[in-house]
């Protein structure tokens, strides 16, 4: 008989960087395996609070690089377990690059989808969510990326046929 | 009257990299930061050449980590413009581990989106895309990918409203 | 005659670090001068943020290796304004380890001394500091930091005589 | 008595890289030392494919730098085993930058001499080199570098007489 | 009964590096944080020569950072030990620019304490420090230091009650 | 008429580095191309302090691993230029390791040729070299790699015929 699932809200895990000429692409702008680097560990360290477990990163779903990051910018990251499977759990991921006046512009976003396991490197279970005020629509969009993840998915494999 | 737009083939750009320590995360296989990264900069390679133009990550979609990788690896990368729009190629890109016998094994996929641009930084058109014998059904894939991804983008705006 | 300078509150900046293998020393632990680059990136931003220009390391006082920081473990670097002179600013930052329990443990602490400067790279007045509830003992101590610097630094002047 | 050694035909290893401005030396050309450094795990892949075992470099020739490489190229580096010993290989790399309309200009070229090793870290046999029609030259070529390495050998120790 | 410890002069480390393009800050100067991990490593040398055993950094006190530091500039990193403890050592750091006509201009100082650790990774006692004609001074910073960083721990302690 | 050309010696550049995780190759040694990075910085300082202007990697001959280096070893990197043309210099570069009792053990050594070029990146005079009494063994090593490199690219050129 398994051990009853604990329940717990998730919490925001904040990343401030500050953009180097060593992280430009050739463009000039931020390179974004760079951005997706931050991205995933930031992640990372979210669904490892939230599972107390270690975790691995099995899907990225989304990844939308919406306005440019340049050199010499602040930008916040931040990641939050916004669902959850039984071993899984999806993440949101933002990325603000700070343009003054405590004002944030969203950048980069994308949902991660981790795998918590146990020190024998199996998948275990992780806590059930338990949705803050803030977070019904996360949950939502979560959702509908499992959702359409799982419909492409069987389009692709029918291809294979 | 815009010039008419030529006509050509993709060409797979290859990448073998030998995976080191220092590629390493935490749990001792390749960190998926890296794996990103060098997914993005092949991937852009190959639009960058079929383009004959800068080009911009804008999207990237269903990246899967099938099978992890370790240090000490030689892992093989491979990109391919697959599809293409107006100013915008779909890039399909796959990381095989050499596993001996001159054999190779699937360890992480995923379809990149670029924008092509030119000295003014402005979206340009790419040429149209000849299809290989072995494309078609890369070129379906990624026609699944782009529709699934529209799909789900009407879902997540019905959402905010 | 000079604009009258605006006084405003702080923002505490918080970075959060998966610590990987490429960042250990060969003792193990994490490298002390990635650490301390962590630290001056983080209490930049702070500094940035706080005065809206931007900024140079001046001085670097009192950091404190208490606590061993390993591979694999989350940390959190926070770094806050917490006295300021005319174009200075005192950054206090301290790195956390992530204990689990929602415990953290203090490893590593410093104070950093900024200064803004605009865009001809001249020293320029930052605002002026209103303490909030928790920063009037980080103020005190910034006082004795600095007290403390002047007084070596005039020690240090005599022997050169 | 030793296993048969089998005779095979070397692979070429093919690297495509997207020079970074990180990889730029303060000339602002791509670093000699990034050169030679992507040379080396090219042609250490060449090695380890061609032996089935580890390798480790053991001298380097002839490194010449005929063209400067610029943040933004794309450059192909190519590896491939032109020469055996009993447990050594040459492995002859090349690295060329994209010049448009499909055409390459070779910038820098180099010989690597590796040993192939055992589990233990002894010196292993290698498999014998079956030469394909267009390896012929670059297997002579390997022999004039390893006859004047030899030569100039004999000089240098007669030096130290 | 411990081992008698044995006196020996310390050996000064020298350190020149050219600075690249990867260790600039967004204003186009020496990262800070870069030139904190050259004196760290730099001085970390020094204390595990003189010690003949392995160093960790405890404390890092008055890094000033005088001057800029440009890429492109050759700068000379030197560490020595300038005073020691039972099992701990401070170090002296200092980085200068070369400015031609065999000259070089001091732009970074700072004062680092290590302490030495034996094989189970206790402290262990260093060896009994012989001041060369040229270390009278800087042995007296050394005390000054130590002296001005152990009557401001007072006060921030009394700060604390 | 040219400016006479000044007479001067050579200065050896010394630098210290501690062999950090991140720089092992997947077989736990010091990798090679991080070695050939660091002999071709020190060698370029070398050259750029003697020769007072820009300077530029041209070929690179006889490196030759000896003797494996190992995460946590000292090593010591000498470079000096020991043999002059019109416009190039050919440095000698050592690597040794710290093995205690103030010995060294050398590990890898090769002989970089570098081009002194001016503001306008043309090849320009450099100074004439004063050998010093240590110097004429290395110097006398120098013109029999020059001259070995120069017979060897005679055969090389006439194979191409």
């Amino acid at each position: 008989m398994c051990p009853k699932r604990k329940t717990k809200q998730a919490e925001e895990i904040i990343n401030w960087n500050l953009v180097f000429p060593n992280q430009a692409n050739p463009a000039g702008n931020m390179f974004g395996g760079d951005v997706m680097a931050i991205m995933d560990t930031t992640s990372a360290m979210a669904a490892k609070r939230f599972s107390e477990n270690q975790v691995s990163t099995v899907t990225v779903e989304a990844i939308h690089f919406a306005k440019p990051i340049m050199v010499g910018d602040n930008i916040k990251t931040t990641a939050k377990v916004v669902s959850v499977g039984n071993t899984s759990m999806m993440v949101k991921a933002d990325v603000y690059r700070d343009i003054g006046n405590n004002k944030l512009m969203k950048c980069v976003s994308a949902f991660l989808n981790f795998v918590a396991f146990d020190y024998q490197r199996l998948p275990t279970a992780v806590p059930l969510l338990e949705l803050g005020p803030d977070d019904e629509k996360d949950n939502k969009r979560a959702k509908i990326i499992k959702e359409s993840a799982k419909a492409r998915s069987e389009l692709l494999k029918a291809l294979d046929k």
